[in-house]
């Protein structure tokens, strides 16, 4: 059943690169592919696209169905159709899996031209700047030369922010959800715990368990409930499971020896994360993050950094959010001002937590929305 | 170096209970030791005895040193001795490895009589209930018919709570310490996080590792590195460890691939543990926090289960713990007014985070030692 606003059925592609790449560690990838999602129709003057970047364990695949059977569309389907926040009507839509990636575009389980192996933990570091250099070259693929938009949700956000002073000229508007200008110490040390959990698991093999024909989804898996647990809020929680039994009996355990529903809903979520997503990917992804620093070329200055930038800020945050708490928006919109910048600041009252942004609430989507209408196309 | 007023040296001692003991869930063990310290005399009339009840990490060893040559002394050697907070010069101080632990008291890691080998995972759970009636077993045995007080932090509150209902002619008065009249959807989640861990690692063996001669000490290293970082706060960690690199490059990681001093910090906190915790007593420990509820028997009526006390209430809460927040110690003391029981509250306002309660502080130490002082004996 598909809405008349809905995007329907989308086919990713792929567009592949064979200048080689010099990345910010200095590493050279000689050639790579990223897939991409497109939805609406770039307008003639080509002033009307708009990219979304993912966060750590999304992809390409933002809105509508790859097959009429799909159970559930894309990630931001809520937030991408004719009408909704992102109008399809007024916007073209691009979307892709970010190198380093593991649903298409080359990252450590695509295979290392030089030996014909699968890169593994070889695969070089990509920081979010390389990201922005990388979905740089994407838009001068589809020839589009500014963005009427950069729009992201946590590691995405930084991406847009990351766009808005590395590529000032090239982004009109830039929207960053649930981010922050860096991680605190507390950021990194769930981030490791989240690496550990991977790099503990019997079938690591040292990164190289691709060779073995297995994946440590073990250690995936205790990455993605410490990772999920973290996204939501406390409050949230006690509403979502209280502490509901998953049987009659607090003292009878089920055979996967879950007594709460919480404790069974954490290890499904894992379980069913580990089947999808690549360790390797998942242990780049979490660097990305660590090593995020907008203020590190101006020494720490914040407002500095975002001087550079030239376009419009819509920076939103959400109260229950305690992996990057609204304080964090806060810093960044304070920059903006201090820099003198254009900047919409909204704190949206929420007890979903950090994963709000991929949410559906009515005053979230209404601004959003709403500010969206006045970017000029 | 050992300060006038510290306890020196100290040597515990074992307590051998050979009646069969039935346990909560309806379980028997034929018998069982505990094992115990204690500091200061009991006095004649056998009314200053005081009852330290440990955390999910803690044991018998709460202050002093087992030898001069010891790096540390006990675990809240801070607040007892002569003229501290738990003033030895006034009172009898015991504490004990609790059942189900793994510090020489009979535990998962303990034999089995029935078939001569370590319990493991067949060990029987332990509520804390049952601690309180094996608690006041080793009362009995050490003629101590009334604590002039049971005292606690965390998981040792809670215990203290439930001697305050369970047993209110024998405790005159009762200190619950960062503690919760019940654990969270989002406490449980941390805590089959941990077990998660350790049952995921490779040498787990279905919990029979001692057969195997092994242990799954990664599962335990991570398993603490969560709980460890939850412990902290956001802000005590960034005071602590900002973004500090492990050296001068943010490029280069270490021979162990941490990059970020607060990734170093909490791997050797973690594998530190793994060397001396057993991980069956681990899983015990967690579940009996998850199935800890003060209301239980009340239809979750805090204020009915309370009413059951006849002791007199000392309640902290510190301001950055969101494990158990001062919101939950807030509940516990609305109870306690509710059900007119004569309670004194303060929350500490401090960035040290859950484990704020093992840390000296000036303002939270000399609360305790004021309120301690209108103890009478």
């Amino acid at each position: 059943m598909v809405a008349a606003n809905d995007i329907g059925l989308v086919t990713p592609f792929v567009e592949q690169f064979n200048e080689p790449l010099t990345l910010s560690d200095g590493s050279v990838l000689p050639a790579f592919e990223l897939v991409v999602e497109t939805y609406g129709e770039l307008n003639a003057a080509k002033t009307n696209a708009v990219l979304i970047c993912h966060a750590l364990s999304g992809n390409h695949h933002a809105a509508g169905r790859h097959h009429v059977s799909d159970r559930k569309p894309g990630w931001w389907d809520q937030l991408i159709g004719t009408g909704k926040a992102i109008d399809t009507s007024r916007f073209f839509v691009v979307c892709l899996n970010n190198l380093g990636g593991c649903d298409g575009s080359t990252g450590p389980a695509s295979i290392n031209p030089a030996n014909q192996q699968p890169w593994g933990p070889d695969f070089p570091s990509v920081k979010v700047c390389d990201w922005v250099v990388t979905q740089a070259l994407l838009a001068d693929r589809l020839g589009i030369d500014t963005w009427a938009a950069v729009i992201g949700g946590s590691l995405g956000g930084m991406q847009a922010l990351q766009w808005s002073i590395d590529l000032p000229d090239r982004v009109r508007h830039c929207v960053a959800l649930a981010a922050a200008p860096r991680l605190t110490a507390q950021n990194i040390a769930f981030n490791e715990i989240a690496r550990h959990a991977i790099t503990s698991d019997k079938r690591w093999h040292a990164g190289h368990y691709q060779a073995e024909d297995v994946a440590p989804i073990d250690g995936i898996a205790l990455a993605r409930m410490v990772g999920h647990l973290t996204y939501m809020s406390a409050d949230g929680m006690s509403d979502k499971f209280g502490r509901e039994l998953r049987d009659a009996s607090i003292d009878g355990a089920n055979e996967d020896n879950t007594v709460f529903e919480v404790e069974s809903y954490l290890r499904y979520q894992g379980t069913r994360f580990a089947t999808r997503f690549d360790a390797n990917t998942y242990l780049l992804m979490t660097r990305a993050l660590d090593h995020f620093d907008l203020a590190a070329n101006t020494g720490g200055d914040l407002a500095a950094a975002m001087g550079k930038s030239q376009c419009r800020f819509l920076i939103m945050s959400f109260s229950s959010d305690w992996r990057f708490s609204p304080a964090r928006s806060r810093e960044i919109t304070n920059a903006l001002l201090t820099a003198d910048k254009a900047v919409t600041y909204a704190d949206i009252e929420t007890d979903a937590g950090h994963d709000a942004f991929l949410i559906y609430d009515p005053v979230y989507v209404g601004l959003f929305d709403a500010w969206m209408r006045q970017v000029k196309i």
